[in-house]
């Protein structure tokens, strides 16, 4: 099995891209084809040690879609990595895509290199929302900003075989994103699809509000891509926002740091406690981190594509690689293509 | 002044309404009128000292909305205690009405029993949001699950209002919610209000995406009633998700009760300095908690109406109380009138 790393992808290529692939080439042997501009790839590959013997492979890609470009530039710029990338799995010459690249742009070139599976009305990008107990697969949450019910039938049945295959879940919840449980709250996309979902022979269990989401009230929650770019971006945000509040707060001030100081000696009497406890606090804060998580997979194109977070650092490009593969792995895509001609 | 408190609204009603009541009567000497069914609220009065020398009258209404029935109930039950409330302003007995009851039907009442203020499409509704430096209010939340672009731009001009008049903003800045920063970026909805938020006169700031709601990037952010609930129920389910998560994986399994256990002499220790450092916590916690925000602003109809949450305790009540008094004593009614006639 081969994964193709687009080695241009994410703000911090191709540094951090090709620290990952070397890091997971290094651990398992994962084989892996840098797609990039060559001299940049090589350039990187030469500041780790021993990488000739590593599984990777370099394929040259003379053009580069920057994060902030348009969507469209894919069509272009046809030897951009994306487009190259998409090639090589097409041609079959490696499995699965992976890029942590502008979003937009990788979906469009996943949707020309690989075109869709037959009977899908629209690609979806799905999302690994940290719920407890279980995981939840958010879809659409980006793709598609305006939806019709069709699509989001669609979003939920792609869902559904995702839940099965990779989270091994036999007989998936699905839910909605509504304003409300009960079945007439909603916009009117929500109200149309409702009936839909009920008839679909899907588990269906109704509307989900933004508070039972991280509950695990479905498995599979199924949404316009706007309203789940916000609720995934919303609670990256606050993450992220309440780390660094408690952060600032608790250190800001001639009081607090007087606090602090005074806490010391009974914070080094608490150590071998802590130390105990260090493996709850590291698995709660992996819970909550999306560098864990691997990325969005795209679904509903004919191959196995994931899009990793623009921000991600080598421990994200290498959940990331193993994502991709795992869903080769699993056979994703023939699930799909089966679920939907049934 | 007085402020209409609907003493049979929200899920610990009416306990939790009349102590709420009763305790902002004893603190401040507020003006409260209590509508409801009289027996039962007289029998919770009747649990609190010496309330006959307290401002506190009570007006009864024979009907009651519950939280789970539908919107369009109260047209069936004119003597609601919602109804009977709406009455009371709109008559000039009263200044404003505050509920913790069934949002919808409050809304409802509202419209019918209070008018749309001219020239106003859609009331809304706000949420303030705990942003940080300074708060943010989104609206919609919840009033229209489907929009129109002119619906939004009035939602920017109301919120525009309340930003001044309540939190004493200058000239506050204005976004929309979208699925990314560039102007191209959003639904269709989105996309058709971007050149009319421009044109508004507004000091609009383009689009905001989810992860920069918390961060302040406006200080009114608008969006569709769908997707503004979904993020301000997201973010409550988050925050007690957070904390849950926390207490639960902390204090579960031998091997954290021995840590924690361990811990304690060192913890002792830490006493002092968390007495120092106590009143950062609260502040936290307070700027974290939907009972201290005092409920949602109805924005739009001819009147003071604030909605409070369903799960509303006294403390909630009482900060609900002191936000409608506050919106009468800004005059943010006569301030929205002003500025959609202009």
């Amino acid at each position: 099995m081969k994964v193709v790393v687009d080695a241009m992808g994410g703000d911090h290529a191709p540094g951090v891209v090709v620290a990952g692939a070397v890091a997971e080439a290094r651990a398992r042997g994962a084989k892996i084809i840098l797609v990039g501009i060559e001299d940049q790839v090589r350039a990187e590959l030469a500041k780790h040690q021993g990488t000739a013997t590593l599984p990777i492979e370099v394929v040259h890609a003379s053009e580069v879609v920057a994060m902030a470009e348009h969507t469209l530039t894919v069509k272009e710029k046809p030897d951009s990595s994306l487009m190259v990338g998409m090639r090589l799995v097409k041609e079959g010459r490696a499995d699965a895509f992976a890029s942590a690249g502008n979003s937009g742009a990788v979906m469009a070139a996943a949707l020309f290199g690989l075109r869709r599976i037959r009977g899908v009305a629209r690609p979806a990008l799905g999302s690994i929302y940290p719920a407890a107990p279980a995981p939840c697969l958010i879809v659409d949450i980006g793709a598609n900003a305006d939806c019709k019910p069709e699509y989001l039938v669609q979003f939920a049945q792609m869902g559904a075989v995702y839940a099965r295959v990779i989270f091994g879940l036999d007989n998936p919840t699905v839910g909605i994103v509504s304003n409300g449980e009960e079945a007439d709250k909603g916009s009117m996309l929500i109200r149309e699809t409702y009936p839909l979902l009920q008839a679909s022979g899907l588990n269906f269990v109704g509307n989900v509000e933004g508070k039972d989401i991280g509950k695990g009230a479905a498995n599979v929650v199924v949404t316009d891509g706007l309203t789940g770019n916000v609720i995934v971006k919303l609670t990256e945000g606050l993450v992220s926002f309440l780390g660094k509040l408690l952060k600032q707060e608790l250190t800001g001030g001639i009081r607090n740091k007087a606090a602090l100081a005074l806490m010391i000696p009974g914070l080094i009497l608490t150590l071998p406690g802590l130390a105990l406890l260090y493996p709850t606090i590291a698995g709660l804060r992996k819970q909550m981190d999306w560098r864990e998580v691997g990325g969005a997979p795209l679904l509903g194109v004919n191959g196995v594509v994931v899009i990793g977070h623009g921000r991600s650092d080598a421990r994200a490009i290498r959940s990331m690689i193993r994502m991709a593969e795992n869903s080769v792995r699993q056979g994703l895509v023939d699930a799909i293509t089966t679920a939907l001609a049934g």
